[in-house]
């Protein structure tokens, strides 16, 4: 499927998108996932956690302010959307800064089927097995081509692989995509690492199994909303508010027009 | 007392309303309360919960994302609310999504004397004892009548009960009112609603007793401000700050123009 | 060094600055770091404060919303950074209000070796020993002189202190300074005191251990970019992303026309 028609599915269809997330960008990522068409629910008490993802349509998982008791919950949660089958998108903030986030990124891998795992360049190569070592969650210099960084991992992992930057890189076992939409204003804004994360689990919530696809496809849509955002903000204060109302009003035909995507 | 009465009032007054909220929309909920004139503050520690709502003029409880330990820290800083007499208010965010919200919801209606329970028409609902499921913390439909739910809902709990929604309803035992304020926008920003609570207590702050009236009006002023903001709002990110402004701003002269309050 | 010399470091070294703070307004301390260029990271379980003190260049303690648990990990985060050198700001938001805020005010001083001590007036009163109250998070009245109390809790704590409010002070042992830039909507907006203390930190730690003349400089570049934000805002709401808009694009020229600190 092409772009704008996973964001005409995300609007028609509404999926509930379930989110245990950071204390920081929680707001902006139910912000975003509403703004998209979805509707967002965080709820992150393990009492309550399986029993969200039961009734969500996808699971977003972002280990950004993490501790060993809500990774429990991110667990309970994510063996109840595995069971359902929809779904879990893992984004690996901070891999490779701590050893809490590698042991904590690893038990989730272990414990949880992803659909799509995302991060930027330093956190992936370091899920992928590279001794790369990430700056707090800003990604840092990495040597190896990303496009195969992200194919080994999907090969170990069997998911999806995001690599989000000035360009982005998505692959699975078979296809690889490049993803060049976006504006460099997302860099000088807290928060738009995590909310693609959700507009992935989004996309991903209708993507009936194309994961690859349907994380591309976000990225793109989510890129050219930036774009569009961009063009009238005078900095990253202003550029925030405007991105959403872009991606509210977002068009099949902005997305059909703007979108960038290779295949690799 | 009118609307615009009760809005002077806050302002002259600036009540100090305690909040134990959720994670998603702490910020928006702080904001909202400050740019009313009400002084907000947040603190979440079962061991000063209630040493913060005995120097509080009111107290907002909302379980979006509740988890046991929190759901005691409210049960301490209600029982230290209803021992000091200031107005508890009580948001069932997401009540009928899983069985631990609805446990804990009803944990805190035993617990704690609430001076305004507020929700959405599925919440309230199943708080009145209807079997409705809520979908995440949006509203799903309501077969009955929401004057009747709400009004069997404050003749059970001796509070007054405030469903939001296109047209908010709100009642006690005596007196229903249906306030027609508001704007579509806010169903398309996440926090709006979580919001209206705090708007909620700061009335209720300065109402003396009289908790229906307080909470139409509240709801009636909110509703006010987001139709001023949304004149020139261009969405959803544009607006939630062009909400703050408006709210700011807003004159008696314009509540008095604008604001719809029937009764029922 | 000028207050427009540390902006131009800050923006070249790009410091990481790690933050435990408070739910409330984690994000906006994160955008305001942001948007000055040094890098936010928060990271608030124990089990990794540390560690992630151990690579960042400064560390910012906010106790907005504090638990027993999370002052445990402030004290682990500190230490770590105590033991590296770099400095550590205290934001002591609420002390005064409740017990355990004095409690674990006093526990933090006591435990881990500040840099700079920050506060409103009646906050910093208190830990200076003064019988003061304050109002959930506002200040109160103070009958004593600002001056004298900064210097007060400066010597007793070989700290700097700042006190924030229509004129900023702050103090160390031998020097005392009077920041007077800023804008009245600051105090209209939620988030202003907390992001001043992560601008204070992100100054810091380009510093080498001139801390008064750091934070006096943090408060003037801050109150310079809200002065500039204000002059086109229509309100609290809009106010906000301007003041990041403004940091953002902040000039050496423009800090420099426009600061005004003063000695004492």
């Amino acid at each position: 499927m092409k772009p704008q028609e996973y964001l005409e599915l995300v609007r028609r269809e509404q999926p509930l998108v379930h989110h245990i997330t950071n204390w920081v960008t929680i707001g902006d990522c139910a912000t975003v996932t509403r703004a998209f068409g979805a509707l967002p629910v965080m709820a992150h008490a393990a009492e309550e956690s399986g029993d969200m993802a039961g009734i969500a349509s996808a699971l977003v998982l972002n280990i950004g302010t993490l501790t060993p008791t809500l990774i429990q919950s991110m667990i309970v949660a994510g063996k109840a959307a595995n069971k359902k089958g929809i779904p879990v998108v893992l984004d690996a903030v901070g891999v490779g800064a701590t050893p809490l986030r590698n042991e904590s990124a690893d038990e989730l891998l272990g414990e949880i089927e992803f659909a799509v795992i995302k991060g930027n360049a330093s956190e992936i190569a370091r899920l992928a097995g590279e001794n790369v070592h990430t700056r707090g969650v800003e990604s840092t210099e990495v040597a190896a081509d990303l496009t195969e960084i992200a194919r080994t991992l999907a090969v170990q992992r069997h998911a999806a692989v995001a690599i989000t930057g000035a360009e982005d890189v998505v692959a699975d076992a078979e296809k690889a995509y490049v993803v060049r939409n976006g504006h460099q204003l997302m860099g000088a804004v807290v928060g738009t690492g995590c909310m693609a994360a959700s507009v992935i689990g989004s996309f991903a919530a209708v993507a009936n199994g194309k994961y690859a696809e349907s994380a591309a496809a976000a990225l793109s849509c989510y890129g050219v909303a930036a774009e569009i955002a961009a063009r009238d903000a005078a900095g990253p204060g202003s550029f925030k508010p405007a991105l959403f109302d872009a991606i509210y009003a977002l068009t099949s035909g902005q997305v059909e027009k703007i979108a960038k995507i290779g295949e690799r």
